[in-house]
């Protein structure tokens, strides 16, 4: 099956480029006739992606401007964690596309998370939260991780909303973003505050563009990775507009992945989960938007590098080995899910003060 | 002494009031009655503080745009500490006025700093940096919290270097910083870079309004409360638009401050630094700007509250015992100080991607 995939596209390639070079009289023939490639390229990669939506869906937590300013500024709060250093950002620095760089997280008295830290960007469309879908959506993933051992370590959640409705601040903007409610300061509504936030935090890059129709949006490397990426068989598990987060996968389909990562130890993933067999090694499929800037990879972070994350994958998940042009690339093509940060975004809120 | 000054601003009060109430006639009359004390109160002010300037001077390290562009940049770069996690807006979260809120700074491995963590905001004008004044200027504290143990803990300055170095963003932003330069990514010029970013974080507030001649922009309880701070003796210390920052004194003059405050330790400030006798106990005046915002107080951070902290001042440094009229007083005052934190400091940086 992979074989054939591969056949394929070097055929594919070698004759594009064969037909290319015999017409190619004039730059504008060149153009003409490269529109019928691109335009077959496009049509494949929306039927398995598509463009980022304009606004994500939260039929749960309807999304105000109230609520998500103040997730916003809770996404900032460290005061809420038992050792005061732990806040949301402090995992996903927004400078690092909501990363923080590190092979696994590490939260209060720097207690080390047992996965690496997934980017929040565009983070809320998954299926679930944290690599092994231990959390139902980014507003459970929010209320849990104040009272997580390794994140923000509150002995409870009546003591982080105690501490919230010690701050003025707070008890205001809590109640302009939960009108009507007798009670609006509680772990509920801070994790919906957070969720509407992180539900705004989607970013459009040039795959958008090319996703909509501009053939130019894409380089023509950039053309040749996706090309490749989709004959090698990445989208059968990174697909829909976030290239990935829609499915549960073993990691290491054709060969134990540790084979390969420089991983310490091996993680049974999503079976912790499910305790299910054949839950051993499944992994939530990761998102691929800003990968190129959010290493290290793989859910103990234990590569470095892109290239080599993406040559792994080939080899454990499709046994395909991918020669050093295919990667590069690939790696060309994953550059463009390289999106813009909304201005709104990367604005520092002030806190409230303590009192 | 200090009993002459209480018994002048008791007896100036009464007299005032006593005065105003007998001609309170008319609310005009009395503005118009008023407009002498604050005229009065703002002279006194202006001789001791001022506004601040519209720039930092900066003889050593002259600001341009490039620079303090890197500057914002490196500030907040977690990549070129030990464990990847310390950046100088880890001790400095803009949102809580750049402290962090904790009673000491924990740095690399969540190693605990000597010293509670000053607020960076306005701090180079003073005439020296860190609560012992071991650091010369905002540049040698940046330089040398590279390899400081409890900071970044980085080996060697060179392991810094090298780590910028091998990110082709920044070896670009410190060619444009220091132009004609043949080997600009050095720790000299991230320092340089660093202070020059820091050299602009100006805050001004009401008070500089007030310096500036508009009697109103100080409230009725914020004009008694300075008056209050300048009977008591407070600007003997903390003096310049800065409030403070500008000398060296001893913590506890009248009494030992273990007494009155929470230490856990005696600690023995800038002795450790000059080795003199009479440098037992002494510390550099902080400067009081956006100090309502930035508990907890003292070089060890043991008062949370700032109304304690005023309290334990007067008693330990000028042996007084203020009411709790005159310290409700000298905190709204304190509030004066409360700045606007410019714009474009508070826009987080995209950090260059790792190669």
């Amino acid at each position: 099956m992979n074989n054939t995939r591969d056949i394929k596209v070097r055929f594919g390639k070698k004759s594009i480029w064969g037909i290319a070079t015999f017409l190619a009289a004039s730059l504008c023939a060149t153009v003409l006739f490269a529109a019928g490639p691109d335009e077959e390229l496009m049509n494949k990669a929306k039927s398995l992606f598509g463009p980022l939506p304009a606004s994500m869906p939260s039929p749960d937590n309807p999304i105000t401007p109230e609520k998500v300013k103040l997730g916003n500024v809770l996404f900032w709060e460290p005061r809420i964690s038992v050792d005061g250093t732990v806040s949301c950002v402090k995992c996903h620095p927004l400078g690092l596309y909501a990363t923080d760089g590190l092979r696994k997280a590490l939260g209060n008295h720097c207690k080390e998370n047992p996965r690496n830290d997934p980017t929040i960007f565009n983070a809320a469309a998954q299926i679930s939260e944290h690599w092994i879908g231990n959390r139902t959506s980014v507003e459970d993933q929010a209320k849990q991780a104040l009272v997580g051992p390794p994140a923000f370590g509150m002995p409870s959640y009546e003591s982080a909303e105690k501490i919230l409705k010690g701050m003025p601040g707070y008890v205001m903007m809590f109640k302009q973003a939960f009108p009507g409610e007798n009670n609006p300061v509680t772990v509920d509504n801070f994790a919906k505050a957070v969720g509407a936030f992180e539900r705004t935090l989607m970013t459009p890059s040039a795959f958008d563009d090319f996703m909509k129709g501009n053939a130019t949006a894409l380089t023509d490397p950039q053309k040749r990775g996706l090309k490749t990426f989709l004959s090698a068989g990445c989208g059968t598990c990174h697909f829909s507009p976030y290239l990935g987060g829609q499915m549960y996968q073993k990691f290491g389909l054709f060969e134990p992945y540790e084979k390969y990562t420089k991983s310490q130890q091996v993680d049974e993933g999503r079976f912790a989960v499910t305790k299910t067999p054949s839950d051993k090694y499944v992994f939530k499929v990761p998102i691929l938007r800003n990968v190129a800037e959010t290493p290290p990879y793989f859910h103990d972070g234990s590569v470095d590098r892109l290239e080599a994350a993406v040559i792994i994958m080939a080899k454990i998940q499709l046994s395909k080995d991918l020669t050093r042009e295919e990667t590069g690339e690939i790696v060309a093509f994953l550059k463009s899910l390289t999106g813009v940060i909304p201005e709104a975004v990367l604005k520092v809120p002030i806190l409230p003060p303590a009192d």
